[in-house]
């Protein structure tokens, strides 16, 4: 799954129908300019630090399988434990994810090389 | 989901039979120079930003589970609010979406940096 | 859906037996200099611009859900229509599809850049 | 399949409900800086090489075609052989695996290189 | 299908049960660094130039639709025509495949840009 930042949120009035009205979030990679589409069936906010899947994943867990999504996030990310020491080489490039203002369990500006 | 930009229709006479009459149409992702080639089942004209779904999904928003597509069109984007505070630093390499005229909810020229 | 040029005919003598005796190009995607290899149920010659689909479409396209392909060629391009009046700018590295011989349609060499 | 080494665990409270309680692992693909997120089956830990499988088969490995992750590890990687020769050239860019504690059949430092 | 060259066997003790006793093996795609682990049901070996398929074919291309496969080796290159006159432009970077010592239909050194 990937690791994506939440920007906000995309409107789309003219769409197919099996879209309905699910609410539809641009997100950005974790380490990408490039931004995606994602369906959000959690309930994020910009900014929040998430776990998006894709693939024909990304149908079930929109809620059903005829869903046309291929990027649905699962889960907001509360932090993460770093072990390898080498995280901080590329923290220009890749910035590690905010504390997700959500679930709120960590509140250090950079969980992923806390310690 | 993708989001691309309507570059134009194309025209292949010599294909195979599953892929029925269905339009054509040239998209280029937003920040990328590569095209690719998108089912379209909204009623889509070049220049219109698009969000077009891939995977196995693209098969269903075709309309049909048996459809050979990987990348379908499944709405136009009217225009995204932005929280971040950060499109602008790459807002070269990654031109934010024009308003859709199809659309036409939003007039501003550029709708992901709006204030 | 990517926009390949065909290389030519590649034999593999030694292949799994679901494979069949189906025809196998290497392709060269439009603005890459990769090569993949895709099934070609149309009957396509080496210099054609070609659609291939990939992900699981691939596999209808061929002919049938068990035949094991990723990327299947599912029409021969004869043009496009462009009307960005970007794609001049990147005409060096993405070159534009030649028109395709088979069909015909078209005689001009640049047809993505007609006006 | 990917060669992957294990960053560490994610954690994400707020998440959809097939999710379930299984244990995310964070990993790093090999050559890449970029990082994804795993469900892990197998039982790593923080430093290991594994293999990770995407695409649909992540549902299977992850014990159900219902379970919505695109991937999924499937085992930890002891070491490989290598015959090619070539590759010290990119040793910096891509380092090789380091022996897996957990399964312990090798104890060079740089399996994929030994001769 | 991708077209890359087998490097060696990988050995992966603690796996899922699932993965059973496949032969795996590190592959590297052409004109690319990264390595990948594919299945091989053909019998490859070090150096040989195979197609292997990804997606959901990879997994009935590894004998079963419940195979957690991502990449599936399918064939062993023999060699390939190519009429594109451009291939030794970037000789360098994508070398073109060896000749297969299993299939042995060919022997001259770099059958692409053989005349």
């Amino acid at each position: 799954m990937k690791i994506c930042q939440v920007e906000g949120t995309l409107v789309a009035t003219a769409r197919i129908g099996s879209l309905q009205n699910r609410r539809l979030l641009v997100v950005k990679e974790r380490g990408s300019n490039g931004k995606q589409v994602a369906v959000d069936p959690v309930g994020c906010k910009p900014g929040d630090w998430v776990i998006a899947v894709g693939s024909s994943a990304a149908r079930d867990a929109a809620g059903s399988k005829d869903y046309p999504s291929d990027l649905t996030i699962v889960g907001i990310i509360d932090y993460w434990d770093d072990a390898s020491g080498q995280a901080g080489a590329n923290a220009g490039a890749n910035p590690a994810p905010k504390t997700s203002s959500k679930a709120g369990v960590k509140t250090d500006a950079n969980p992923s090389r806390r310690t």
